[in-house]
């Protein structure tokens, strides 16, 4: 039989927690026997939230700290914290190969500059990106970063270029990844020189993990026609919450258009099952949960105002990046 | 009776021209009767389709040139190919008062070139930028730059917050313009130092024309909690294109959900009025036509890629800033 593995959870970090978080643990632990909790926060807070969420009590451990870091913390104030915050415990736990994997739902500044304190980074990457999946029109893409590095060079859009590749490779493995870089024209001539010089970097000096497809637009990225979409931490931001954002308004757009007459509340009524099947499959809870990409540990990041559901979606996360082998995947095709 | 007002036809410009801008001109034409045309480009093409579309001969007059600006020219260039090219006449037009305002769906760097040789820039702005309309919960923010700078600067950001907001308080009266900068997080501390240092600048130096409401991130774009939206051309333009590929996806994963079953087929058919209603509000072409805000004329430009009804709808928003005398609005707003 296999041991379960080990998950460390920051109980503390995000709106609505540890209330969510422990929720969270709740919906994925009963549908994953193999995986055990350590939970790092307030032990006053949790322990009544693991009995009323009714967590197996052998699944979960509970390790107490009273300091956490704030939502409106520095990443830098953060740090200087110390090595007492929930955070900064669930990260060592890592480090300190007690747990497989880690998940906040915290400050991305201080998850990304207390990671790279205790963690190490696979070998010749120098920054980490936040990787997330994202719907396209055919499956899945890959696009980094989402948030951690504001500004980007031509070696880090590289790497994130190869990580990207390896993720999406080790996730779905029957094709070559297609990359593109995001920019805001297809042609050559448009872009910063960042961008530019990264282009041909990838255009003359070809790796085998991927193909290099140029660039591709943001009304381009739902198309299936790439697989990896890279860019700085920035842009990257900027497009996830606008397409965020953009959905939201659309989605209530639609329900008080579609709700507006009699006739409209009754056929809306009729199709109820295939609107449910349409907000399913755009549900963001679903997609909720970026890998801290270039570390040596699988680092999760929740969204910060996810709900329970949400949260257990990036435990799901965490757990097929420990049990499909992602870092060490990602670290061969690197190689 | 009032003088009917020329506006400059670049007709050459963007994909399906001059077809769809000679079609353009004729929706706007019916609907407009004081407004007249003068159109740049190949006579032979155009002359046929003023034929077709029915347009009245007394209001379009055709102005021949062979050479034209492409798509794939750079902003250098399709400068270089001087004084010839039906892109550089129509600006020429507007500098010398023949016309009123400039319409193009052509290549943006070049038109950014070519209108920044011809005409003045209103006192004191550094850089024009592409300031277009974008619907949020209550109404409409004024966003900017859409794309005309890739890179700015602390002076260029709080330029675009002053012109932003004149805009806005010409085109809707009422109120003092809310402004907030684009960034990737609500707390000071995030985003790269030139929005730290415009933050602090809008904070401390306060302009009685609006209001300043620090960042909003892209998932709040479209709440309405702001009027004005300011932003680097790469960032702006990053998050128009996401949002425009954001609703295309949801609109075409709608439709399939919604008519996945005989029942949904029904219901959808019922409801087609309220959805045609829906899609009104959200049609992308409703919008088109940027303003190229800083120079002291209107020159508006149009995507590549709309049809005509989207040309008619920039000839709308020309002909709106012409009789609206908007440039002299901003400029006294500005001083």
């Amino acid at each position: 039989m296999n041991n379960p593995i080990k998950i460390a959870v920051d109980a503390m970090g995000g709106d609505g927690s540890p209330e969510k978080v422990i929720e969270g643990i709740s919906i994925h632990s009963k549908k994953n026997n193999l995986t055990n909790y350590i939970v790092f926060g307030n032990e006053d807070l949790i322990s009544p939230l693991v009995d009323k969420f009714e967590i197996q009590k052998n699944r979960i451990n509970i390790i107490h700290t009273k300091n956490i870091v704030e939502n409106e913390d520095s990443a830098l104030s953060a740090a200087k914290k110390g090595k007492d915050t929930s955070l900064w415990l669930a990260l060592e736990s890592l480090k300190n190969n007690d747990t497989d994997g880690m998940v906040s739902a915290g400050n991305t500044g201080a998850l990304f500059i207390i990671a790279k304190l205790n963690l190490k980074m696979i070998e010749n990457i120098y920054k980490p990106a936040l990787s997330g999946l994202w719907p396209n029109k055919n499956g899945m893409n890959v696009v980094l970063d989402l948030g951690a590095n504001v500004e980007c060079n031509e070696k880090n859009l590289v790497d994130f270029s190869l990580m990207g590749s390896a993720l999406h490779k080790a996730l779905f493995e029957d094709e070559t990844p297609k990359v593109a870089l995001l920019n805001i024209g297809s042609e050559e001539i448009k872009g910063n020189n960042v961008i530019k010089n990264t282009y041909h970097e990838l255009n003359e000096n070809k790796n085998p993990l991927y193909e290099f497809h140029g660039y591709v637009e943001g009304n381009h990225i739902m198309d299936g026609h790439v697989n990896v979409i890279v860019t700085d931490g920035f842009s990257g931001n900027v497009a996830l919450k606008t397409a965020e954002g953009t959905a939201n308004f659309i989605t209530s757009e639609l329900k008080k258009a579609m709700t507006s007459s009699i006739i409209g509340k009754f056929s809306s009524f009729l199709n109820l099952k295939n609107f449910k099947k349409f907000k399913n499959k755009l549900d963001p809870r679903l997609y909720n949960g970026a890998i801290l990409l270039g570390l040596d540990k699988p680092v999760i990041k929740s969204h910060g105002s996810t709900d329970a559901l949400g949260f257990a979606n990036s435990l799901n996360v965490c757990e097929k990046t420990i049990k499909g082998k992602l870092i060490e995947k990602i670290k061969e095709n690197i190689i």
